[in-house]
């Protein structure tokens, strides 16, 4: 007798898991069982179709040889029957039966199972303020709401829009909306910076800039208490700062986990409700596996659960599940929490820990910054990249990497590598100096950024600089009347007389003249210098030392950074 | 007293390991010798100065902020003294001094040193051929080489060039030549194929097609036999196969490490003349390091004692030795060889093995190619990805992975995270099946190519397919008159038919087809299945699995591969 394999959920975990287990196990009876109509889409090109990228929402849902991904799909090209716009309501784990009911019929059904697969994704979470059921008030996670966006805008209904929450999915509608619709857009964020937990202030003062630099005003701190409407539909926002009318507001604010159907039955969920599963990919039930969005995996670096939902976390643990259910013995080990987002200009990517995340967590983090082209600067294609490293001061170990760059697959090359090391290997920062990464002019430089951030990471170790984010150099330079420093513009004198003409105590002193002018820098009081990207300023701090001055503080990323923030002396 | 460090050699490895023990040791007396007037110089750029993509000889002279580095720069920035025009002529260990003579005046003198550096660097391998020496057969090593050809270029006195070897340095100058002086140019190389040791015969074919559209002729299997001359001047090659006629001849046909200083002092080398170092980049002589292109460092894949002459090995091997200089315990763990090249409109990457090299080696290997997207398939801006994946069969240890795009970056991200993996672990075919690399539609797909190639290596060594090479299908098709096969086209038919038009064994049956033309198809003859990538036809052969033909071999890298190598049915 065949094998019975139910799948519960049919957009990326559920339909991988099905395919791969039908595939090394033809026999198989796998049946895959979703309350919608749509299944099997791709939920993260929704904000490109929202935009116009993405042409036509079946795009979304075709296979890479543009067939549509339907019932009809699965159950000839795959031998996987489907259910769809049938819920389920609950296993009776003793029987080995999911409850559903047809959504269309309303008629009941028990269907017998030999395993189990819980792909229940996970759903936004809406804060519970008034208005939250206006029209017009979506989230970006269902087909359904991308076309009703996409139609409004088309039709030129929405000249304003608020997104609520500064992250991932929020920034990139914010996208959308502002770029290709020339929507008025204002995205309100209750933390104190832009995609928290995934970049530092710093990087993410870039990420603002790049927004506010395209018309998308951004709101930090700043709660949402209520929406207005006017006739049903939304009208305004209203904050605990300021009022802002919108045609469209769209909840960006994270994911819950649809963990429900499984804590019912019993099985361990984690207090967010993710469903808890081990390296293979089982519940707490040996028949029953769950993956994606709704199940809790581990985080590699800190050792814990975690929660990662991502269409790339669901597709291999759905290959993982795929395989166990057909009596394989795979493993899916965790993650290191990589991730990627392309703003405006800029393109945004990242893995492990921020500085501030690691410091949560215990560690005694310390993160440094550089500005580096990401090819052989004597090479004419080339873009300037950020890249800042967090490591832990009394081991060595780093914890992270996050950057920015116009170049978003050179950034993610170094992001990569970076999270490979992490994933195999508990790297130092020396590991990282000497990471070997693909070498030609075209490429990357003969000493590579990704090996540079370490470098510096290694020199700030050691005591051998004090380096200071440009964000931090600037508030210094705010706050020059009370402290003191001597400031240093170590640039070419185009660049550092400009600002001293404006600024008689910007002091131009550019790296090749440091020697020679030892004399204009006063010794019995801090230093600070700055340069284009660190480089001159490290150099001149050289000389500096050689002379004796050593009360000196660095800006890395220089001008390069200051200006990606939107800040200028 | 101050240590006296003489660095023997002073284009990458020696300032940098120079600047950076000066940096960790202020008192230090470092001391950098070169025989010749140019130091410090980016020699991996002099292809792109050759094509004039860089302007100036001095930007490959210049930091990245645009500073000549000269005698004076490593003097007054670095607190560096420079002896250039200084021949290094024997080191006396007993003594530890380092005979020197001034080329300009003749005068020899005894250099004592505490600790000495060898970055004597290697030397263009030049055949011992008749014409050898004649005018304007040159190498790409030097600046000075760079620089004649180029004027000889803007003169108009290059219209052919013959470039004897198809590796790396020959490519980047064929491309230099052809692309932006408009050369008639002939690669001549000894292997069977380009890139020999890098490439796979199957991605190598990939780069004669991009060299043979862009009018640069591929001679594989050929040798040069002498170069023919008039007036002293070059005039022609003379391989075993023809004559070419060429006003310039560049010989590209690798490396010898200068290692023969270090062998007159009696320290180790190996038999091909390279200095023997251990991880902290001593010599036999622990006062005695050695590193960059003139030195041996450990294979990790193989733990043999390799050799791998590249600017970012001997920046980040500079680095070590300068912190070991100064007292430290820094280490260069070894390589697991990462390179890459940019040649017309494709750029290859790779990292450790090739299938053939493996073999070499010894291990039971087989390699896997995919062509994909490097990013959602529904993104608008993404390039079709050639990647190859070697592993061991018994083991399931990858060993190696190459690769072909439009898009470097794109493809030197997935190939640094598996040269990341390699570094620190023996990842298996199903660490990188469940590689984490940063995912968002404009970076990758959700299950991206890197874990694809892998996937399908997991399916090839579990016997669920059996894969066969575009190139390798094309000969079947060529043999088609023999071997019985019966070919399917799994395109949609817009693409099958058209070819089945000319050549009527050529069947089209679409994917979406194949169930219902089942009985098309022959159930006592071999089948084989090619589409346009790959996937297609793995669905194509599922379903002839579930109708019991079994004997199907299919194309990866489908009708993408094929054209990629300048093949057609």
């Amino acid at each position: 007798m065949s094998e019975k394999i139910l799948v519960v959920g049919g957009v990326a975990l559920g339909p991988k898991a099905a395919c791969r287990c039908k595939r090394l196990m033809p026999d198989a009876d796998v049946t895959l069982v979703d309350e919608n109509s749509y299944i099997s889409y791709g939920g993260c090109g929704i904000p490109y179709y929202v935009s116009g990228e993405v042409q036509n929402l079946d795009d979304l849902r075709a296979t890479p040889y543009h067939t549509i991904r339907d019932a009809a799909f699965f159950r000839d090209m795959k031998g996987v029957a489907v259910r769809d716009q049938t819920r389920a309501l609950r296993i009776d784990r003793d029987a080995k039966t999911l409850r559903v009911k047809d959504l269309k019929s309303g008629a009941e059904e028990d269907l017998p199972y030999d395993k189990l697969v819980l792909a229940t994704g996970a759903r936004p979470r809406v804060p519970d303020i008034e208005g939250k059921d206006l029209d017009n008030v979506l989230s970006l996670t269902r087909l359904e709401a991308a076309q009703s966006i996409r139609t409004a805008c088309q039709e030129g209904k929405v000249a304003e829009a608020v997104i609520v929450g500064g992250g991932f999915i929020g920034l990139e509608a914010a996208v959308a909306l502002a770029d290709m619709w020339g929507v008025a857009v204002s995205v309100v964020e209750m933390t104190d910076q832009l995609l928290p937990g995934a970049l530092s202030v710093s990087l993410a003062r870039m990420a603002a800039h790049d927004c506010q630099s395209h018309k998308v005003a951004v709101h930090t701190a700043e709660k949402v208490l209520r929406l207005e409407g006017v006739n049903g539909a939304v009208s305004a926002v209203v904050t605990d700062k300021r009022r802002i009318p919108a045609q469209l507001v769209i909840f960006a604010a994270g994911f819950l986990p649809n963990g429900q159907l499984a804590k019912d039955a019993g099985l361990a969920v984690t207090p967010s409700g993710a469903v808890v599963v081990d390296e293979q990919m089982r519940t707490t039930d040996p028949c029953i596996f769950a993956g994606g969005d709704c199940a809790s995996v581990k985080n590699l670096l800190t050792g814990k659960p975690g929660y990662l939902p991502l269409g790339s976390m669901a597709n291999r643990q759905g290959r993982v599940i795929g395989t166990n259910l057909a009596g394989g013995q795979a493993v899916f080990p965790g993650y290191v929490g990589t991730w990627a987002v392309k703003l405006f200009d800029l393109s945004f990517c990242g893995v492990g820990m921020t500085v501030d995340r690691a410091r949560q967590e215990g560690f005694d983090a310390l993160s440094v910054s550089v500005e580096q082209l990401d090819r052989a600067h004597f090479y004419p294609e080339k873009s300037m990249m950020s890249l800042e490293l967090v490591v832990d001061r009394a081991s060595r170990r780093v914890l992270g990497m996050q950057g920015a760059c116009v170049d978003s697959a050179s950034l993610k090359a170094r992001v990569d590598a970076v999270a490979a090391a992490l994933q195999y290997a508990r790297p130092t920062v020396a590991d990282i100096s000497n990471l070997e990464v693909a070498y030609a002019p075209p490429f990357a430089s003969a000493m590579d950024v990704v090996n540079v951030v370490a470098n510096v990471a290694d020199n700030a170790l050691a005591g051998r600089f004090t380096p200071v984010g440009a964000d931090q150099f600037m508030k210094l330079w705010a706050e020059r009347d009370s402290n003191q420093i001597f400031f240093i513009d170590a640039r070419p004198a185009a660049g550092g007389k400009a600002v001293q003409e404006k600024h008689p105590l910007w002091h131009s002193i550019p790296l090749e003249e440091t020697a020679a002018r030892i004399g204009e820098i006063p010794t019995d009081r801090p230093v600070a210098i700055i340069c284009n990207t660190g480089l001159r300023a490290y150099d001149s701090l050289l000389i500096l030392a050689r002379n004796g001055i050593t009360d000196v503080v660095n800006a890395t990323g220089g001008m390069q950074a200051v200006i990606k923030m939107g800040l200028e002396p």
